[in-house]
């Protein structure tokens, strides 16, 4: 495994998910998924396969989350899985309401698909500190 | 990578986490993980390092945490990564106070040590869905 292109890609694809968040296109982030990707929010039972990650994201979105920033922190793996560990930013703003913003972690196991691309495949964060 | 070896590692590390927790010894728990791995527990920073994660279990066992009880999902990987997705149940009871039960999921993505031991190298969780 080249680390570099695999941190590339992955940048790529948190750079992507952003885009796909600030346009509010629940399908674009659903495609970032591999099929069968399991995703693992707080306080939620875990959804597996895109159809149910897509109708997460939709909801998030019409909940008001117009931002997510993705920064890796760390990456590494082997053959066609990569793991990376990384820090999040979300801006929310619910119709006529002041926006929030929270931060906080996560790790995603990335999978590389038979075309070559990367995908998502084990998406799991929780929240960071406290802010006081 | 034989998964079918890897899937028994992985049982086997599990249960001794749960018989360390019952012994309430937190350098056990620790001695499961890699040197550098990294502990990313809700609303907390990430830990990093096998000693910040000793003294994070040390802290919970003495906040009363009495069993915890680890199942694997899914486990699946390549060369000297393997990832797992599970669910946990994990008993917490403060001197003098009754029991809590709490219950959520989590990634862990294991690492296999130069002595061919398999160790948890990073590690997440997060809560299931609030009892009604």
């Amino acid at each position: 495994m080249d680390l570099t292109l695999v941190r590339q890609a992955i940048a790529q694809g948190n750079a992507k998910f952003g885009e796909a968040v600030r346009k509010g296109d629940g399908a674009a982030i659903a495609a970032l998924y591999t099929e069968d990707a399991t995703l693992l929010p707080p306080d939620s039972d875990m959804i597996k396969g895109r159809g149910g990650i897509e109708a997460f994201w939709k909801g998030g979105l019409q909940m008001g989350i117009k931002e997510a920033v993705l920064t890796s922190v760390d990456v590494s793996g082997s053959g066609d899985f990569a793991y990376e560990i990384g820090r999040f930013a979300i801006r929310i703003q619910p119709e006529g309401q002041a926006p929030i913003e929270q931060k906080g972690k996560y790790v995603v196991v990335w999978k590389k698909a038979s075309d070559g691309a990367w995908k998502l495949h084990v998406d799991i964060w929780n929240s960071g500190p406290a802010v006081k």
